[in-house]
């Protein structure tokens, strides 16, 4: 029996081409090493591309990235200080219109502090987590305005829209991680003291769904005190669920203290499967340093073992994680190593 | 020539009434040593007020305390599993209702690691930058709504209002800041890649005030990337200022990495003194250490500090952080102390 994966693949701007480069090399590399038939389809999309045809995300693109298994995503992104491109415009209409218009509901972000890897953190445990960003609702949906701008009686507003079904399919997801995983704790974080609306109905959604869930041990969090924890005692948290918002800003932080963002890799899951999944690394484009082969592919790597465990690849998966974790740990004794270098490396231990 | 204070103190729940109790020792020793007369009126509010009297702050306890020269505040809130009161309650209708109604719009939060105060990061450098957190807007406004609530049909609303005359209020005080400051650095936090109207507003009233102050390096940091910086090179910050609840998560962060909540002093000010400013800590009610003299009162002590030094005693407020500071660099030697017991090794230095 010989399993095909068609992946839909952007590279992007900046370090986004460089550390896909690495992550689709290993991709083919364990794909020979089993009967996985795998076909590529690039998409240039981003930034440069913007510039030079003024498209983002046409419709027809989007409808031809929909008919893949899978996307592997780079970054994208303008240097900060490009002013020919409207700030945050690319994010939104590409990256966020990808979230959004194939529905991935479910943005997961694992943190891992991989043996070899220094923390920011003096004494962190062990800090092996994940976190459950909800990812087409909230504070992200563009549901906002101005009145008067530019004037000294401007009024702008953003909305932050939560609905039932979105709240109750993110938070059923991370019960089910939970109740799967060995510790089986769900830290749920909001901040309803203040966000009452939205907060409650996290508060009874999480609530109703422990109900299903008795071996699941539950605990919340206001979003500030989170913080404090992710510095001060990492080890306490296995699953985490949150809002959009909260999510990008927490797993920024978890990033860092498990080692930086050059390991951070993510999914942006459609669980029901009706159109594909996203795997895409936490960093950014990182324009500074583009094009001179700095950038660590391990993120994108990672979210490339993401990508093969979503589509029923678990063994797949845990071979590259082995590798990239291996790699890790001989790092130290290593100099300064090219964005390849450190493919190659991982490639070679992959066995 | 004799000055005279007149305080409004609100004790509050939990810790709040031993740490405040420790401050109000501290202010009454600098005023007795100098010819400061100090008025204090004690106001009986917070949640076991509530419980007792179904009473959160009364229109008429607030014009009393409208009358006064400032608040020192301690902390409020329940239990977390205290199921007699409505989950936030006392935040919004005490603490959050005291910061709107008296207009403080410039929620003032330094953050110093003081020698002898170990942090959870392993290379913290120096740490010592100050967090202006805007205070009267953005999503804390209490603007939200349900419909269809507890159907699966819910959707719940959060809106964060923002203007031009909030934003340029606070974004001029941190710049007025920054320019007194030695290193006068400015780093505005948002995320205007996603929550565009506001963050543009943001983004132009910066770009628009910095014109008056060349001399003031301006920084932009997306709020996840900030979490970023304050673990991994804290000393890069100076002044921050950011909205409202970005504020709240980010100096929750920086307490943390600057030896903890138990140090983090705060000032709720109305720059423009059209009513009383508010100090307190930054650290919450600890239902679950309250009455057991284990609190630490240095965050209150500090904040008292920042009401001196608002009410135009520099002086003073310097010899109160002297104080602390050394007291707070002694520490390793000691054991446990007691609250009452800090509070009298700070006096004692007071000289
Ligand atoms: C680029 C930006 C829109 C994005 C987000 O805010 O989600 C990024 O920060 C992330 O976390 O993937
Ligand atoms: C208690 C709560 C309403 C408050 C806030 O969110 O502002 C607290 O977290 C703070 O930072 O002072």
């Amino acid at each position: 029996m010989s399993t095909s994966i068609d992946l839909a693949v952007i590279p992007g701007d900046g370090i986004g081409p460089e550390v896909v480069t690495e992550a689709v090399k290993i991709l083919k590399a364990v794909a020979s090493q089993t009967d996985l038939e795998l076909k590529l389809t690039e998409y240039t999309l981003g930034a440069e591309h913007w510039l030079r045809t003024g498209e983002t995300l046409p419709e027809e693109t989007l409808a031809a990235i929909r008919q893949h298994d899978a996307i592997l995503f780079g970054a994208v992104g303008a240097a900060p200080g490009d002013t020919r491109i409207p700030s945050g415009l690319i994010e939104r209409e590409l990256l966020l219109k990808l979230r959004f218009s194939l529905d991935h509901y479910v943005n997961l972000r694992p943190s891992k502090l991989y043996p070899g890897v220094s923390s920011p953190l003096a004494a962190p445990g062990v800090v092996d987590f994940v976190v459950v960003r909800e990812g087409t609702e909230g504070p992200y949906v563009g549901n906002g305005g101005a009145l008067r701008v530019g004037t000294g009686e401007e009024i702008a507003t953003e909305v932050s829209v939560n609905t039932a079904f979105g709240v109750q399919r993110v938070v059923r997801d991370a019960f089910r991680r939970a109740a799967q995983s060995e510790r089986k704790k769900l830290t749920y974080v909001h901040k309803h003291n203040v966000l009452v609306y939205s907060g409650h109905l996290w508060k009874r959604t999480v609530e109703a769904i422990a109900a299903e869930y008795p071996e699941v041990a539950v605990d919340y969090l206001h979003v500030d005190a989170a913080t404090i924890f992710l510095v001060t005692d990492p080890a306490r948290f296995d699953v985490i669920v949150t809002d959009n918002l909260f999510g990008d800003i927490l797993t920024d932080l978890a990033a860092a203290i498990s080692g930086g963002i050059g390991l951070a890799a993510s999914g942006n899951l459609n669980m029901d499967r009706s159109a594909p999944s996203m795997f895409e690394p936490v960093h950014g484009s990182a324009p500074d340093i583009a094009g001179q082969q700095k950038a660590d592919p391990s993120a994108a790597i990672l979210s490339a073992a993401l990508l093969l465990d979503h589509l029923g690849q678990p063994e797949l998966a845990a071979r590259i994680e082995t590798a990239v974790e291996a790699d890790i740990a001989g790092r130290a004794s290593l100099g300064q190593r090219t964005t390849a270098q450190i493919g190659d490396a991982v490639l070679a231990r992959l066995g």
